[in-house]
């Protein structure tokens, strides 16, 4: 399905290798990714590390290989030396599914199609209701400026404000002021602008933001504002605005960012006490009881000059879909629907009531099989009905092909509905 | 494609991990193998390696989670700390595609299926004529033992009579003389048995081995054989005997097989000097122009037991598909009938003729892809006409639908065909 959508927006799909030197991906993840990335042991060769991310990887694939424009989409494993926690959805091995654009093009032409994607799938998943938080790297980093933030602790404040959809503000302020030495002033002021009172509409806030007069003179803030704007009117086309929210306090902690950024939250979904996602029914409101991001992403146009020789930069923008948290979200509707999810995908079994019909059953089942219909026999050769049409209700296939002397004189077979019971007899 | 045939024969997919604890894989691969496996950095915490193929974790799953039946695939990524040569086809990253049956079941049923769907997959790939070898272990052992090979040496010589699908009988006899020690009457013995004067059908040699005195006098090879005749009457009945060849030469290198072997076999492909595949044009005759194995598998019922702490059997069987050998071949195809393999998927372009309608091709193509289809446009705000058609032709993809004021104006598109430059118009 995912991979569908991503074929549907013309994206080819290539494969990096597991492993990247040492060199390529050290110092790319901020100081706690760093801590996590695994290395090979030196036994000969190359010093090499599993990759952390499909971002850097496909980064220095365009780098080594001169490649100036590509769709491309990858689903693949990255890995990172963590302590795992079943619980808290904490793996060291997981799934990212990456669908990026690289190019120099007009601007956010290829934002609004990525947002479109999220939408598309998320919609296409039923996975519940979300929205696509919005903001703007020159916006955050404007904003900052205007506030007075000393130029070195950019960094440092905006993993505060990231810690925002998790944390309270008072949380927030107070790590500002005691650990990160943020005059209270300064903090006022940033809370003014990424926490306003009121919690206006995308299309109050940007307004807000554009009469601003000390935001105005600020020149990366009119610039973030005047994309933001035009990629509201693509989402407009798109018929996606209703799902997009401009949401100033988003930061995402990743370091390599330049322009928009972009974060997918489930509404109505809260974490338990064990962070486990639950179903929440309408009583809690909105935003707050998020499960957290299921979708993000964001422009990166410096990290393929960065990874190559001479410094060529390919502006570049994506998104990566939380498959893994999805999937659990899934699963989690479904036990509460009391759904079993199949793990296999047949729908027909060949069964017979009696013995020494097994060359009967297989030649039924080889008709089946050359004719594109999924379909399993048992490999015993006399199998008792019951224990057949047992498997049949475990595996939840769907119908039992039964065959026994008097079918086969007839030359008939008869299908039985495995949930109703019902049967009936087709011609074979 | 490969997975829907898995699906239809009523597979389920696992997902192990890349990594195993190192003492789950150290001494499962024979020595050369062993040399291979990829160890993690000890970075604190368990030793772990890379996993050396898709087999041994399979087992090692099935014995940790008591798993007793399943049908499953897989699809993913092995490695191995060889010298990389990207000519000869050797990576030290490369995909497998395994499926596996494992339970207690009647003899022989699992072994068709298996078998089943390496014909079913083949043909479909539309790769070109093969054959699949197949052989039982304990027919060779009991061969072995006829020809009184010391039991000790029964592995060192199964490793040659490997090597006899590359190289000459002349060669390999020399190996077992000169450097493993071996009689030579017994290799003349092993000689008549594994690779008999005439090249009979697989009939005229399962009745001469049945009528060799020497041979059924071993219950290994008695019991080999029936399990074979058994096996070809199923294979009739699925309707594949014709592809399947009893070859007591097949020896597969492996130690963990413990019954039938089999392997598949291009015909018609031969190697150039540099190991890559070659298509000859029929004037070569058959098998000894075989491109190498492109799957293989066999009866593994004693390795789940041997990673199980209470040592608990269950049988299994499986096949691996030789994926990249195959897509190989197809590109090589391919190539030799000039047709291009496209690595996107895309069926529409919206391109316009004029300037400023960039909201309008967004509108377009929005509804292409709400409804579904596979539709791209450029990312330029103005695009020229000749380079979007140009892109359309580098990446084949078919159509184009161009809107102009004239078109907007009348509610049509035009549907222009890339190839034949066809064009038609349509009701937007």
């Amino acid at each position: 399905m995912v991979v569908n959508c991503f074929k549907r927006h013309g994206a080819e799909t290539i494969d990096t290798p597991v492993f990247e030197l040492k060199d390529t991906l050290t110092g790319k993840y901020g100081e706690e990714g760093n801590k996590l990335i695994y290395d090979l042991e030196d036994q000969g060769g190359e010093m090499l590390s599993l990759r952390y991310d499909l971002t850097v990887p496909f980064a220095r694939y365009l780098a080594m290989n001169k490649i100036t424009n590509i769709k491309r989409y990858q689903i693949a494993k990255v890995y990172r030396r963590d302590n795992p926690s079943m619980i808290r959805g904490r793996y060291r091995e997981f799934y990212q599914c990456d669908f990026d654009i690289a190019g120099v093009y007009d601007p956010m032409i290829p934002e609004a199609e990525c947002l479109k994607i999220v939408v598309e799938i998320l919609e296409e998943l039923k996975i519940g209701d979300f929205i696509i938080k919005l903001n703007h790297k020159k916006i955050l980093d404007g904003i900052l400026a205007v506030c007075k933030v000393p130029t070195d602790k950019f960094r440092t404040v905006c993993s505060s404000i990231d810690k925002l959809d998790k944390a309270s503000w008072d949380d927030v302020e107070l790590e500002m002021v005691n650990e990160k030495k943020i005059d209270t002033d300064i903090v006022q002021k940033i809370k003014s602008y990424v926490c306003p009172p009121a919690l206006d509409s995308s299309t109050q806030l940007l307004e807000r933001f554009q009469t601003d007069e000390a935001l105005q003179k600020n020149s990366d803030v009119v610039d973030g504002l005047k994309d933001v704007h035009l990629l509201f009117s693509y989402c407009d086309i798109f018929g996606i605005s209703k799902k997009v929210v401009f949401d100033p306090s988003l930061a995402r902690g990743i370091d390599y960012y330049t322009g928009c950024i972009y974060e997918a939250v489930l509404l109505g979904m809260s974490l338990d006490s064990d962070n486990r996602p639950q179903i929440c029914n309408g009583e809690v409101p909105g935003e707050s009881t998020s499960v957290g991001s299921i979708a993000g992403g964001g422009r990166y146009d410096k990290l393929v000059g960065s990874l190559s020789p001479k410094h060529k930069q390919v502006p570049c923008i994506g998104v990566s879909i939380g498959i893994e948290r999805i999937f659990a979200v899934m699963l989690q509707r479904a036990e509460a629907e009391n759904r079993k999810i199949r793990s296999c995908e047949t729908d027909f079994f060949v069964a017979s009531a009696q013995k020494n019909l097994l060359k009967e059953r297989l030649r039924l089942c080889r008709e089946l099989w050359d004719a594109k219909y999924k379909a399993e026999i048992s490999y015993k050769a006399n199998p008792r009905l019951l224990d057949q049409l047992q498997y049949c209700e475990d595996r939840g296939i769907p119908y039992a092909l039964i065959i026994g002397e008097s079918e086969l004189q007839k030359g008939v077979v008869k299908l039985r509905h495995i949930s109703t019971r019902e049967e009936v007899f087709h011609n074979a």
